[in-house]
């Protein structure tokens, strides 16, 4: 087994964050929602949407622009012991069709005019192979990491990434956030296997038992959920000693998930919006909290997934997701379907009437019965 | 005690609704969603979405065309009784607030490109006054109902609406939207008062206790939720007899519920897509279900309101909401919130690809373990 390396050793510094709790401004926000032409509390969960963007973006008039959807896609060598019910080949094939704008996120980013990039962050396919050198494939980044091309190794029989390439992977996703334009990241993934490596993530992270985290993926029948289970048991024994997140994180893989917390360190850095999709999504945002706590300040959980473990990891996060639709997709899905609701608790905020602007009586001080 | 008029009286013919069940379309839709290039089923309850809207508007390849959102509002005479947080003149402030723009369902309808439409159902307000004869306000349909002009009578005096002041009032509401154009009507309303009325529909017509049924409306505490129920408690013993759906419209009103059941019945009939708002909302589809069941084929739910008795009337009703943030406003705000699930929902069907078109393997036949 390659030896594994304690994450205070990153080679790369992790970005800081700043709290983002400012009692004026959080006044500010509180009173301008209150004071809305609405009974008090009324428009529910949109109200500590909107408290919580105009936070993040430190504006009481806040607007989401440029939104980036980002498809964080690589293969998972644990997949050789049959863990997935659909072949690893599906990785690379989604990742033709999200740039073929055929696939679930890319209808649902074009209905929202959300931007689109599918980055490789080491997908089993040379996605240039016959292009000219130098030539890119519009709405591709290839973000490969050395000794990692095809993917991760199986994490059955040693560490899914080596430190370097889980550093390298984390970098990539800083770097590739740094260059985006706006101020929202809407995060998405694609990768045959990766639920297994996110049911690791929340075992070990979370202290839970790996039965709790294990579901049915892209759809395993009861049985073979029971034997992914069991691998995933030899997996989590294998690495007993990867108890910090970035050792865990070397040890389960994915390359996606690791470029993803580099990704979200760095928008949470920036202070950009986090639109968080499922259980995938979700693993990488664990990783980046154990690193740094503040990023949950600027992460927006789209939806609740039907994949088993999603529901512990938002306990385990203490975070409530804005849907609940039954979705076990990822690919940004989830993420995509509650962009609306961003969008209107921003609206709300900066057009909204008040009691005063709009000459509406406020509540009566006391109710005659 | 106004005589009360069995609904088989109605001096209106209801529309006739044709059962929307279509095997072999709901077959070539089922195959069409379990083709496209996701996991079955991956997409939750967006693919059952995608059926119903589908079916309604009898092709595979649906397209919401011209959403319409109408708010229907109304006073009530109830209000005497002290049941609501608000003064009852808000109901009319909040008219002008909608047309000035500044209401969050005129937020939320720009946001998404719903055409909206303010409907005077009895409003005590004479939105026209100091108008040129024949003028008409934008976004504005006055239709009051004669001897109705300022709102229901107090319901715990007598009938809150005669028979014919309730038929005259679905008439209005079936004329108007056989008026607009598009293949979507979106359900709004405002009338302060008209959580009981609502309360008062569904203990009465789905034979619950008033105290299930009984929230706090815009804003009442504890005491006043208890002193609003007994109110209410005394309002169902005066009209006891009043158990056909059409006799208890007309025994708790309001002109707005009588007014949107006949909209409902209205849209239903010529196959649009419905879709309804919060507790308010959903009172109108109990009482149009109650008269012609397959309503509730073109209705889709927007949310679950945070108002007590939502719940149990849509448990009632046999429906699961989209959303489910804790909102209690109505106006139309759920409906227009949950608007591009249903838009997503469509854009599916359209223009996902399927395994064949985009080049991606089905799942393995067998998964080895």
């Amino acid at each position: 087994m390659t030896p594994l390396k304690n994450y205070k050793t990153m080679s790369t510094a992790l970005p800081t964050l700043v709290n983002l709790h400012d009692q004026a401004l959080h006044s500010v926000l509180q009173s301008a929602i209150d004071n809305k032409t609405k009974p008090l509390g009324s428009l529910g969960r949109l109200e500590a949407l909107a408290l919580q963007i105009g936070q993040i973006l430190g504006t009481d008039k806040p607007v989401l622009a440029h939104p980036q959807m980002v498809v964080f896609a690589a293969d998972h060598g644990l997949t050789a012991q049959g863990i997935s019910a659909f072949p690893a080949d599906v990785s690379w094939q989604m990742v033709e069709n999200f740039l073929a704008g055929g696939a679930a996120v890319s209808v649902l980013a074009r209905q929202h005019g959300l931007a689109l990039t599918v980055v490789d962050c080491g997908v089993n396919r040379d996605f240039l192979a016959g292009l000219p050198a130098g030539t890119q494939r519009p709405g591709l980044l290839v973000r490969k990491v050395a000794g990692a091309e095809h993917g991760t190794a199986d994490a059955s029989q040693g560490v899914a990434m080596t430190p370097s390439q889980r550093d390298q992977a984390m970098r990539n996703g800083m770097e590739l956030v740094s260059e985006l334009p706006g101020n929202v990241v809407l995060l998405g993934e694609m990768g045959i296997g990766n639920t297994s490596a996110a049911s690791l993530l929340l075992a070990r992270l979370a202290g839970l038992d790996i039965e709790l985290c294990t579901g049915a993926g892209t759809g395993l029948d009861t049985a073979a959920v029971a034997r992914k289970c069991e691998v995933l048991r030899k997996v989590l024994a294998l690495h007993a000693d990867a108890t910090q997140p970035l050792d865990a994180l070397s040890a389960f893989g994915g390359l996606e998930i690791a470029t993803m917390t580099g990704a979200v360190l760095q928008a949470a850095a920036q202070r950009r919006v986090i639109v968080v999709d499922g259980f995938i999504a979700s693993a990488a945002v664990l990783v980046a909290q154990a690193l740094q706590p503040l990023v949950l300040q600027r992460c927006v959980f789209g939806h609740r997934s039907g994949e088993r473990g999603h529901e512990f990891m938002l306990q385990h996060l203490g975070v409530q997701a804005l849907l609940d639709l039954g979705l076990r997709l990822g690919e940004g899905s989830g993420a995509a379907l509650a962009w609306p609701l961003l969008q209107s608790a921003c609206a709300i905020l900066r057009e909204m009437a008040s009691f005063d602007s709009a000459g509406v009586s406020e509540k009566s001080s006391s109710v005659v019965a």
